[in-house]
């Protein structure tokens, strides 16, 4: 830090993205991204673009905007496109966050929740995750601070039904609660439809996981139109420009061809309840999973040595140093391919470990 | 505004983008647009990415920093790329700012400044430019607030000279003095050298004016490395991927044909100049510019006129209602052929004023 920083951020630590390492090649298993290219026609739609990028992106994102209300059944006043979900996160503590006005969220959930609530100078209650690593419902039922949870939560990949979400946002009439779908396309049920009857309800959502652009950088909020009103006024205060013309474009492109992203997720999903069932063989202890990923951890091997020995043997996993899930890693689903060097690796791991301990 | 929105933003007046209307076709000389496309070497490799945007963007931005750096002689460890320049002015003003640490910006400059400073209720302290529209550096000399002046200034067109920058950096080594160069190709000198002596120097640059991608929204700060970790640390607990994979790899490209930029910047100054002696021949007042665009004002018609009769006729310019600068308009500079149209709608508006006084 330059002796300039202002000495509000003196204790600050920013958020730690999954690794990218450039010293060799991996198979990836470690920021949830889809093991299957982007759809032929946003390629055809991010090229037709290229030429006339010497134009500023529409800020209101029309097109986007009217292509995604119309795939949620809402109205385009519904719908704010964001430069990926962690934006509109972000925006969300700043709208709704102050002293007066707390953030309670899962105390496993996604790593960035406490790093905006540091940075953003708003309360926390981090409210700890049942035995079984699920979130109880029940544990946010009218409460004192606007509610964020991960549905299904991450990295533990569980998800709450859209009736315990209803009962949530019912008894918090006078709370923002915010549900982060960035998984729901892989067996959640998304809660979306209760935006009509909910004004204090904000969904969250990202093309970067089921639709296969998280090198595009395209989230989005649906809510009412007062709750997305007030995000606009935080961005265009900001930066209204936020979404450039090549993204609008691969977003509109990528709502069109439905049909392709479906096929994938339901892959995906085919080659997670494989890859579970196989991790348990093993003797894993596996979550049940809704998510492109498992949360996976053994008591034959601790999961950073697990992390460090596939890293060496070029598989990147995600660990977390957190105490209640240090012996767990958040395993990507890649291909079957990608599945079985993980599997083959891991194998072989515990075999070197078993004879080690003989 | 819904009500749950934080108290802090009762009053919060949003930055207004250039308008963008879709009612019609207009020649549009109001958002400081390049009237050239993008290289080809940009669409090429824009398109390159397309295919594997399922891939999250590097959060280093190793490639674009290491060109960047390269063509202004700076190390990689100087360089911040970010979503478009107003995300840095953005991240600048939550780094250096809070009720301790004011900012000093001229009174009429990018109206994005005081949006910035209220909205991260940073104090401000507007200093009146002087009569001739020009920023006065003896001003900015040993003040008490960080500095932070557009170079050349918008929506003026001025331009301080490097040493007079010096003089104001050296004069206020214990503040943060950011130089906002997005229009510095048009026939300004940049500042850049002058990080490798002083610390506290923040300039800021953008692609989307003589790099033809304001569509991509790109943009970078080059300072000392102690500035750059500290906005980095701001970027690390906002959005670490706030630069998608498309836009960095345009970037690079764009580095790299150099000459094609360089050309058209010399073909817009050339335009500018014809511009500026065609409008005076009309009797307009236009301030002598370095920027890609001309602020102009006549007595024979107020600016407010002059912008809806020109948008009525189908030319699009930029008014301003603040006072001082009511009479003028910024007009950006096009092709030929759009100046040819803005001038003849002039003539033709002056014309029909002229008959009806008579």
């Amino acid at each position: 830090m330059s002796r300039f920083l202002s000495a509000k951020y003196a204790s600050l630590i920013p958020y730690t993205p999954g690794e990218q390492p450039r010293d060799m090649k991996y198979v990836k298993l470690n920021t949830n991204e889809s093991p299957f290219p982007p759809s032929p026609a946003v390629a055809a739609a991010v090229s037709r673009e290229a030429g006339r990028l010497n134009l500023y992106s529409d800020p209101e994102c029309t097109l986007l905007k009217a292509s995604v209300a119309e795939y949620y059944g809402v109205q385009p006043e519904n719908v704010l496109p964001v430069n990926g979900s962690d934006e509109i996160l972000y925006f969300t503590f700043l709208a709704y966050g102050d002293d007066q006005n707390a953030f309670a969220f899962p105390d496993i959930s996604y790593g960035f929740y406490p790093v905006y609530a540091e940075f953003c100078n708003v309360p926390k209650r981090e409210i700890p995750l049942k035995e079984d690593f699920s979130v109880d419902y029940r544990d946010y039922l009218g409460v004192k601070e606007h509610v964020l949870i991960a549905n299904p939560n991450a990295p533990t990949g569980t998800c709450l039904t859209v009736s315990q979400i209803e009962e949530i946002v019912r008894s918090n009439p006078d709370r923002v609660v915010i549900i982060d779908e960035a998984y729901i396309d892989f067996g959640g049920e998304s809660c979306v439809p209760l935006i009509q009857q909910y004004e204090n309800l904000l969904v969250i959502q990202t093309f970067s996981k089921s639709r296969s652009l998280a090198g595009a950088r395209l989230g989005f909020g649906i809510a009412s139109e007062a709750l997305i009103r007030d995000l606009n006024t935080v961005k265009y205060s900001i930066n209204p420009y936020n979404v450039n013309r090549m993204t609008q474009a691969a977003g509109v492109a990528a709502i069109e061809d439905d049909a392709y992203y479906k096929e994938n997720a339901r892959r995906i999903i085919s080659v997670r309840e494989e890859t579970a069932t196989r991790l348990k063989t093993l003797g894993f202890t596996v979550l049940p999973s809704t998510a492109n990923f498992l949360f996976a951890g053994s008591d034959r091997i601790d999961g950073e040595t697990l992390y460090r020995e596939l890293k060496a043997r070029g598989v990147l996993v995600r660990h977390f140093t957190k105490e209640r899930i240090k012996n767990f890693c958040r395993i990507t689903i890649g291909t079957p391919e990608q599945m079985d060097i993980l599997l083959t690796n891991i194998r072989a791991l515990l075999d070197a470990k078993g004879n080690a301990t003989i």
